[in-house]
């Protein structure tokens, strides 16, 4: 969860191009460990910025420069491709990744490319860091952007291990887990994590935008739940999805034949019929294989899900109450796993939903009620 | 936000039919405030539980018990309507309410056997308080269950304005916010913001249950915020979606007429042809509006969303630090409108989202790197 200048100092003379908001965090968080990072961007402004918020600096040429052992791209996922071949070709030595978040693809481009240009694709190693702001270019950049983070690093078939371990250290020196699979293990686990609840959360959200106000007023905790990813960025994530078709089409057609067999059993249910029985089943089993596939989601610390106890408190609306329960779970000893804040519709007031390890659940309430706070739940 | 001992004072004498979660949550709030509650169950069981628990006493027969004013019906989806009717016919001069989560086929079952046997239909008044718990039954009853919550309350065609005022002011006593609309518009409304919303949590979650280990290791939060509510009894959830077949089969078939749209727009992407440039559009429309659906859902307190500015804050995971964190966001004289607690895969370290109004947001970022926090988006 920190950085690692150890891990930094193995990973030698960097090169990153493209300094957006991922090229620039990377620059950001490996000079302050003391790696010597050169800067590169078509744009000379973001270039400019990316030097001056202290990212590195601005590459000259390859004899001015000096040998680099890692080139990172940072560009827009469209054209990764194209520059990670660029990159390839004009540093002979280096490992070549990319921070794209498709990657299946990138890689079937290079090494088509190394073969026609008789390279050697072995160097390019392709890399996803799962870290992102809402903000984006050089000056939201960030050195700890990473910590915490997965960071899929996606070896080649014919890649020797020491390019992957220095994307690897790369990964860990940014205080990121690094997570090895092959390019189309990723590309569908983020069909599966990613992009298909990003659709889901679209498609949900997008049917209140003609619904009548008092409906839309009597949307609870659970709607927001769904609906929160689905503030994203459009035309970024047209690009995302085109770019990773394949995968997203497969999970979205499972998705779409348990529709349908949603809206079958919904249509038998208005008829007066003996289909009533099966189809209530079939709904039944539906929302059965959601929770069991909810379960499947890890919990805290990357480790299998746990089941948590919960506990619901009353917070009044007010500066300081949040410091004050915290406090009191402090002085309990007790630690939180999981917290959030609801809420409440036309009231002044919140409802804090605790969660904690299930032991601990009936004396962190006794301690709270001691503390005289409301535990509603 | 709090009971109201007035509004409860003006419900008068009340009669509660089913004592589980939510019959004995209304016995006890209005036991609290004083007023008398007749508590009747077919379960011996629940109704001495509940009596135990302090939500009232057991109603013996009309002659002893008195009159009665309300008879709140907190009966199963799937009889409620049968029990609606029967209080009717016992209880001649009562206002009679209900808490089913579907609204308007209890109506039409209550109207027409109105009709067949004589009575008054117009006494009748549906509600639904929009609470719960994940535990149920007389023991997980809370006096405060419903505080801050939405209570609909659906008046008929030919209703009496009194009666409705009656179960409006049942709901004001217990604290929740109450919420006329009729029956119709209340179940489509749940079908928008709550059913479908469900669908689409259990379609997502169960596209988990074949995935590979290593896939599902990388959800994060997005995926976690959309499957969240896929954690739901099914049994429940069949009933509640076949007595709202109708409305949700509506908002279902307009979700699949969207999601059709995407699986064309990214079967053309597989395809080397012109329509590439239209299918990107495609994809973006579906996201673009699904941020703008999700616009229109409500923020804190049932105003218009506002929408709020974030830190995220690196917490290292031991207890008491939430307390720290909030004592100093408190010290800064900073109201916190939401928060969120992420979990990073791997790593004993938590990332706090902390949402504030815009105007406060620096000061906020600056008070607390001054104490130390590593705020790090």
């Amino acid at each position: 969860m920190t950085l690692d200048p150890a891990a930094a100092a193995a990973v030698g003379r960097v090169r990153v191009v493209g300094t957006g908001l991922l090229g620039t965090s990377i620059g950001l968080g490996l000079r302050s460990m003391g790696v010597t990072v050169l800067l590169h961007d078509p744009s000379p402004t973001s270039l400019a910025l990316s030097r001056d918020v202290g990212a590195g600096q601005p590459a000259v040429n390859a004899e001015v420069d000096g040998p680099v052992d890692l080139v990172i791209v940072c560009a827009p996922p469209d054209v990764t491709a194209e520059v990670v071949i660029a990159e390839l070709v004009a540093y002979e030595g280096a490992t070549v990744t990319d921070v794209a978040s498709v990657k299946a693809g990138i890689a079937d481009q290079v090494a088509q490319a190394a073969d026609a240009l008789g390279i050697d694709a072995s160097r390019y190693v392709g890399g996803h860091p799962m870290a992102g702001r809402e903000r984006s270019g050089p000056v939201a950049a960030r050195a700890d952007l990473f910590l915490g983070r997965p960071w899929v690093v996606c070896p080649g078939e014919s890649m020797r291990p020491g390019r992957a371990e220095t994307v690897r250290r790369l990964a860990a020196a940014l205080g990121a887990t690094p997570v090895l699979m092959s390019a189309r293990e990723h590309d569908e686990a983020v069909a599966l994590v990613s992009h298909v609840p990003q659709l889901a959360a679209s498609l949900v959200a997008a049917r209140l935008l003609k619904a009548p106000d008092p409906a839309v007023a009597l949307a609870g905790p659970g709607l927001r739940d769904v609906t929160r990813i689905a503030n994203s960025d459009a035309m970024l994530w047209a690009q995302i999805l085109s770019a990773n078709a394949a995968p997203v089409l497969t999970v979205l057609r499972e998705l779409k034949a348990d529709l349908e067999g949603v809206l079958t059993a919904l249509d038998a249910l208005g008829e007066a019929s003996p289909e009533h029985l099966g189809a209530r089943a079939a709904l039944a089993r539906v929302v059965a294989e959601g929770q069991a596939g909810r379960e499947r989601i890890p919990g805290k610390h990357g480790s299998p899900h746990t089941s948590y106890a919960t506990l619901i408190v009353l917070l009044p609306d007010r500066p300081g109450q949040l410091g004050r329960l915290f406090n009191d779970i402090g002085e309990a000893g007790i630690n939180v796993e999981e917290f959030s804040l609801e809420h409440s519709p036309g009231q002044p007031v919140g409802l804090a939903e605790i969660s904690v390890l299930p032991a601990v659940r009936d004396s962190l309430e006794s301690a709270l009620i001691a503390r005289e706070w409301h535990v509603v739940g």
